[in-house]
Parts: C-alpha cells; structure tokens; sequence
C-alpha cells in the first residue's frame, strides 16, 4: 500500500491523497461503507460501485470470523473470491466488537476469550490469532487487535489498557511481519491509537504507534458517547504526532458533520454504520440537512425524495412514496434509504476533496455544517 | 385496451398475443409482478424494468386504500405517479385479500364490511365503491369485485356465492360504465370467472361473463388448496367457453409448471406473489428445478448463482455467497432471490411466448416441466 499526499489545506489540517493497493486507487478523504459481513446492508453490489461510487469497504473480523467463518473463506480464495467485490477492503480487528457485542468475555494478558452473540459458543482471540485471521479474509488493509477501553474509563483502566493495547501491537507487528498474504497480492496493518479521553494517554499513544513505521494509522475508541468537543480535541492531540506522510483513519465516525470536522484536522478516512443503520431507521442526510421520512409531513410531498441527490433513487422515487413504504414496512424502504445515505456520504467526502483542492475547504467546510445541522 | 391474438398453438390451446394499454404494449403470455403497497417486494422499480423485463405489475385495491389511501393517492394524480411505474398497472379487486386477509367481516347483498387489518378500523366494500377505488388508484386494468368462496366451499354455498359475484358483476359494470377515468388514460374492467371446483357452475360462470363482452377475463378462485389437476381441468372448462379473441388473467398462480400447464390450456395473463415470497424464503427457481439456498450443502459451492439466469445477480453472486447471507439474515439475500425469482418467471413466459411463435411449444414445455419439477 502506498500514501500519496496531494496537497494540504493552507487555511486548516485538511488533506487529499490517494492509497493505492492491489485492488485499486482510493481517493482521500475517503467514506468506506460498512459491508458487516461481507455485504453492506441492503445494497447490491453493482450500485455500491456504480452509483454510490465506494472506492473501499470495511468488513468486520469478528461477524466474518464466526459467519461465514475462516474454513469457507480461506476456500473460497479470501473475501473478494468469497462476496466478489473487487475493489479494496479493510477489515478491522474485531476488538470493538468482542467489548460491544460478545457475550461474557474473560480479559488477560494473552488475549480476550469471549462467547458469539449468535450461538454462546466459546473463542479466543489473541493478537497472533488475529492476524492469522485477517490474513484468511485477505482485505488489502487490517487493523491490530487492540482493547477497545470504554468511553466511561477512568484514568487508571484507561492506561492499563493502553498499556495492553500497546503490548498487543507488538505482538501483532510481529505476527504479521512473519508471515504472508495468502493471495498473492499484499496487506498492510495499521496500529490504532486508543487512550479514551485523556490527552497525555493519546498522546502516549500516537506517539508510541508513530514509532512503528507502519503504513498507516487508525484512531480508535472515539465517538463511544463522549462530547463531540472532547473527540474533536482528541483528534488535534492525536493528528499533531502521526506522522504526515501516511494516512489516518478515523473509526467508527460519525455523522455529516463530525466527518467534515474531523476531515479539518487531518483525518483521511473513515467508516460508519450511520448512513445504513440511520437510513433504516428512515433517516436520511441531504446537503441542506436530515429527514425523517417517517414524519407525516411527508405525506402529500410528491417532490423527488432528494432534488440534489447523488443516488438515482433521489429522482426516481418522492419523499411520500418512500414515506408510504416506511409506514407500510416495506424492504424497498430501507433499500432506498441506504443508498441515498451511502452515495451521500461519498459525495460529501468528494466535494471536501474536491474543495481541499481548489484551496476553499473551510469556507465550504463552515457553509455546510451549517446545512446539515438542520431537520428539514 | 386492446388485445391482440397472434398465435394459436397447432398442438394445444397455448397462444400469443398483445395487450395494448395507454401505458404501453404486453407481450403475452405475461406473468405480473406482486406490487402490493405500490412496490415489489426488495426490487427498484429501475431493476424491474431493466433487469427483470417486468411489461406490466399488479397492486392490491385492499392494501392500496388502506396504506397509502385514496386522499393521497388522488393528490398524486393515481398510482402510476404515486410510485413513479410508468408501466401498465393491474389492480385486483379486494375482493381476495377483504376475504383473506381483513378481520371480522359481514357479507349481504350489498357488499362487504370488514376491519383493516392493521388498525381494526371499519370499512365498506361495495361493488360501486370498489370501482370508485380503482378509478382513484388509476390501473390500467382493473378487476370486478367478487366474493372469493372459499376452496373448501360444499356446493350450495358455492353456488349462492357464484350468485352474489355475478350480481356484483353487473353492478361493477353498471358503475364503471356511468363513471369517467380520472387522468386522462383509458381504464379496462376484467370480469372474474368464480365457481369453485364445481364443473357446472364454473361452465355457468364463464357463459355469463362472456355474455358482458369485456375486453378481457380473469379467472379467480383457484389454486386456493384444491389438487392441481382439479385446476387444470377447472381452466379448462372455463377456457372452453371464454371468447377466444379476449385474454385471460389466471388469478394468483402459481409454480413455474402451474404456469406452463395455463399456458398449454390456453391463459394469457399470471400473477403471484410466489417468486418474491418465497425468494424471501431462501427457494429460488431455476431451468434445471429449484433450490433451498438454506441447505448447508452450498456453503462451499462458489459457482454463480445460477449460470443461465436472466438476472445479472446471477453472475455476480455465488451460491455460498448468497446462502451466507440467507444464514446471516442480511436483506441484501431477499434483495438477491427476489429479483432473481422475478427475472426467472419473466424470462419463462418469454421463452413459453417465442416457442408458440416457433411452433416448438409442447415439445418445450414437457421438457421444461420435466425439469422445473426437480430439486436441485
């Protein structure tokens, strides 16, 4: 994988590049759908590619690991054979959801024994194991196995976990150093920088990933119901250590506007259940701000779902057609609505590039904040 | 409305034809897609005409005026604009779902009370009522109101509910006929051949419609449990009778060989809800018999889908892909088997339809039957 920084912002942190993988060019900043389990909810993959324009999606280790699970995937020649999606992926490496998802899990030193949300059955992951994992799913770009340290820590959990964390990232650097892609094209493995909320722990902990020369970098444990202010700033402490030359991704983040502001201060890439999830639940993001679709205004508006819209389900359909199928509990709802909200969150994250560009991201930036804070 | 008789088989009643509509023209024999609430289950209306070839799709009058109902479906200048399908449209009459689906209800002379079955709130069906409601849905062809009897009715009741669906007939038509369309296309009223499976009172059935001289028949009341072969011959008889230069609708069926054997008896026109509900079911057709994409003995059969499918999901996903997603309950699986399913029965009838136009009809179909019937 290679990182090439284009250009900087000259009035903020915010930046374009491309990575480059085996798989193809990605264009930062960059949105990455969330295919949980090879599949990003509801939408096919040719209108993923042609209309919503992903350039990269994310699968999650853990729901892969357990469904399909590893024997089928390594068989089917990796998870591009597998779901034939051919353009790159990134998994992460489960650790946010064996914390969130899992049932009763035991902690050590060694690694996280815990039991699948879907059948109680037992597993163990240790950072070793997690690498041999991601190396079965085969995504061009693999997390370290880190402990996910609740938004709630104190500051004595939060740095004995870091500490964890820390320790686990060698032991997977090594993992991964001593052995190989099993597909014939390459992966690269990013460190993720934990530390809750405590400045001096993140700092810490950038600094001490920075050291690792890797070929990027995830900030992880944000957005896990802190205030937005204290993620914004503990984005700054964390993006004025990683080194500038190499990408930073964001997990796990967020909203229209926590992207635009975290994109401000030097975030390339990022991804999120929001515009999915969100549009299931009927909600969905325009650049003059968000609707629900469930709301009886909607009734007898008979105009294109989203005038502006970068999905082609924006002028087909009206906002009281896709209304009437959320109240009537139709599938095609939840279709529609997830294609809108991923093909806008692209479009988002190209205009800001498109903006970084041409030398006007903050002005473009402050103007649309501005937009999409509002309930239409 | 007109109909066009181009074929009649040598060797069986199979014909070929087209239906011209003010929204276009329907190749026949044509098989409907299920568009209850205004939309096919899991399918984009894009998909439905580009991929599945839908010509025509039908919506149910019940589940139309209950959700979205008649205020904002007239507001919206009738249902082709409501949900943007700029096909020729087919609304049933009620009459099935209010018998089916509705709770406690009251049948008389007059019509039929019942209570949603969504919100228990009252409603009446009348035959005047229904066809006011058609009118305000805006179909292209639309249904007369019948009371659907029961596949389990003894005689006498049959034929006092034969009775009560022709009384209904003339009322329906009385009405539609003193009534205007309401946007500036032409509507057509289909009579409904009930009778049960009594030979003689569908015989009677049928001589009675005939006499209406409409523009085309459907036959109801069938493939609501009886064995096949009572349908088979229940089509027959009807279809004996039944003018020849008119096309007939064979009311909710059925299996892809329910459709073929129609087809041999001399039916034009299907509708089911079967490709897409039991596509939701994890069972897709094939040429070659169907397959429970639940079965375990997929999980490491990474051909496609189905190498001869007329659906491009057919070449893009793998059968242990799509059972992956069957197992782990992703919309995305409904998504895949729907329009596959659809695209299936489309591309059946079309392929029924070229082989009367080459002569090869029976030959094919025994040979297709052969085959459709096995589970793969």
């Amino acid at each position: 994988m290679k990182f090439l920084l284009e250009k900087t912002d000259a009035a903020s942190l915010a930046r374009c590049g491309t990575v480059t993988t085996d798989h193809g060019v990605i264009q930062t900043p960059i949105f990455m759908p969330v295919g949980t389990v090879g599949s990003v909810k509801g939408v096919y993959h040719r209108d993923l590619v042609e209309d919503v324009r992903a350039q990269i999606i994310l699968g999650n280790t853990y729901h892969l690991y357990l469904r399909p699970g590893l024997e089928i995937l390594k068989s089917a020649g990796g998870l591009h054979q597998f779901n034939g999606f051919n353009l790159p992926m990134l998994t992460d490496s489960g650790g946010f959801q064996v914390f969130s998802l899992a049932g009763i899990r035991k902690i050590s030193a060694e690694g996280v024994e815990f039991r699948s949300h879907i059948d109680g059955s037992k597993h163990f992951f240790s950072p070793e194991r997690v690498m041999d994992i991601q190396r079965i799913i085969g995504a061009d770009i693999i997390m370290a196995f880190d402990e996910c340290t609740p938004g709630t820590a104190d500051y004595q959990y939060a740095k004995k976990s870091l500490l964890l964390t820390e320790d686990w990232l060698d032991r997977c650097i090594s993992r991964f150093n001593s052995t190989e892609p099993l597909y014939g094209y390459q992966q690269t493995l990013f460190p993720i920088v934990q530390g809750c909320t405590y400045k001096d722990l993140r700092q810490h902990a950038a600094e001490n990933v920075a050291e690792k020369n890797a070929d990027g970098y995830a900030i992880g444990g944000l957005a896990v119901g802190e205030p937005t202010d204290v993620m914004y700033e503990m984005i700054e402490v964390v993006n004025a250590i990683l080194p500038k030359e190499k990408p930073r991704y964001l997990m796990g983040v967020g909203t229209p506007i926590n992207i635009l502001e975290a994109i401000e201060r030097g975030v390339d890439m990022f991804d999120c259940v929001m515009p999915t999830r969100n549009g299931r639940n009927a909600q969905i993001f325009t650049k003059h701000g968000t609707i629900n679709l469930r709301n009886q205004k909607w009734d007898f508006d008979f105009s294109p779902l989203d005038p502006e819209g970068a999905s082609y389900v924006d002028t087909m359909y009206t906002k009281a057609y896709v209304h009437h199928l959320f109240k009537a509990q139709e599938i095609l709802a939840l279709q529609i609505a997830s294609i809108h909200n991923l093909a806008f969150y692209l479009w988002l994250v190209g205009e800001a590039r498109q903006h970084i560009v041409a030398g006007y991201f903050c002005v473009w930036k402050a103007r649309m904040v501005e937009e999409l804070g509002r309930r239409l």
